[in-house]
């Protein structure tokens, strides 16, 4: 079975929209992952088929009701993790991409409006409130769709070399080192000696220290957990996830 | 003059993609904002209109070429905040989000393989490298649309109502309290008594305290944060930006 994406949303042509070219493009048509966009409105009960409704207590703008999203969750296809895009949620990691990457599927609400009603999610605790950035969207779809195209990469035999999916950003705890490459001298700029060295050793420890340079300076978050792990694993004791 | 973001990809066809439907849809057909999608390849120097190469010092994946690139985006109008979507990049905040929506408009550079050639950020200074995620992405396309989509619900006349935008998640530095809407009963579980009596005094307090509590639970970056600053407005310190 290839891996399902199934995107509960009240805009279903928004997908597989940009996932439909390039690399999650040709492993659409290749079959290695297939994507259902369900219509949450097709959940409504009424004539009108109404989706939202004012908020409990007042406040500007409308509430998803917990009947329609629901029905239309319950509707799918279950096993598969589920995920509800809303600035509340817990702040998604390449860690928890690749465990859904190496799973059967996902599922993922998008909300939109003032957010879901709260029942939905007591009502239904498989759900995994997931947060991806700390900007708000109009609704939950590009956000969707940039957490498909990150478990779409990982998918086997979706990227061309095979060592592309592991020597990168996060993996190792730290950002990547700068990368460079031809033409040898562009705007009076060269590209550093050493990686024209030859040297494999030199090269692997001058890329380690700019990538320990880069992560302290510009992520001392990442950095205070890497020094961490490092220093657990240094001292042989078992460590934590990294998120 | 509208908002104008210009999208310098390798897959121009991705914009406006989704942006072309609902509130961003909308607010292109109205003219509140305007989208050119920038074909990176197009300024290739050589017949086989090469955006790529090897690594330099060694290494799985492909590197943006510093010429091409540059090339690129000084074909555009100046004078906008220019981003580079990378997961090496300043993770992005909706501070940030704000102040641009502000502006106007933003220039989006989308990465593609291992990366940028180093030298195209040096020889490039205006270029803000930032990140969406933790995560790694194909590319900074979907990024990219994220982004887009939180810079244009903001800006004018594109929010139904104005209040919307407000008091919202992040905006307080907390996360936002629970919603509910009808019905009143649902699966066995009601709204909250408080939220049905009246007292809009009441309900703001319960409304604090749940957002304080969601906050503590689940983002104890934000909740240190909000009380640094809360505790420093308190003593009538002149507080730091929180992002």
């Amino acid at each position: 079975m290839p891996f399902t994406a199934s995107i509960l949303t009240l805009y279903p042509e928004m997908f597989p929209g940009p996932l439909g070219v390039s690399l999650a493009g040709r492993a659409l048509e290749r079959g290695d992952w297939s994507c259902e966009a369900v219509q949450i409105r097709d959940f409504a009960t009424d004539k009108h088929r109404t989706v939202d409704d004012t908020p409990a207590g007042g406040g500007a703008g409308m509430v998803l009701k917990p009947n329609v999203l629901a029905a239309a969750l319950d509707s799918v296809t279950p096993g598969r993790p589920v995920l509800a895009m809303t600035p509340r949620g817990k702040p998604i990691g390449q860690r928890r991409i690749r465990e859904i990457a190496a799973g059967p599927g996902i599922v993922i609400i998008c909300g939109r409006f003032e957010g879901f009603d709260e029942r939905f999610f007591e009502a239904r605790p498989q759900i995994e409130e997931v947060s991806l950035a700390d900007i708000v969207l109009s609704g939950g779809e590009t956000a969707a769709l940039a957490i498909l195209d990150a478990c779409i990469r990982l998918l086997p035999g979706v990227m061309g070399a095979p060592e592309s999916g592991h020597e990168e950003s996060f993996e190792s705890g730290l950002l990547e080192y700068p990368h460079y490459t031809r033409p040898q001298e562009w705007e009076g700029r060269t590209i550093p000696e050493v990686l024209r060295s030859g040297d494999h050793a030199k090269i692997a420890a001058w890329r380690q220290r700019q990538a320990e340079d880069i992560t302290r300076l510009r992520r001392p978050d990442l950095w205070e957990r890497y020094r961490g792990v490092r220093d657990q694993s240094a001292s042989g004791a078992r460590h934590e996830d990294q998120d």
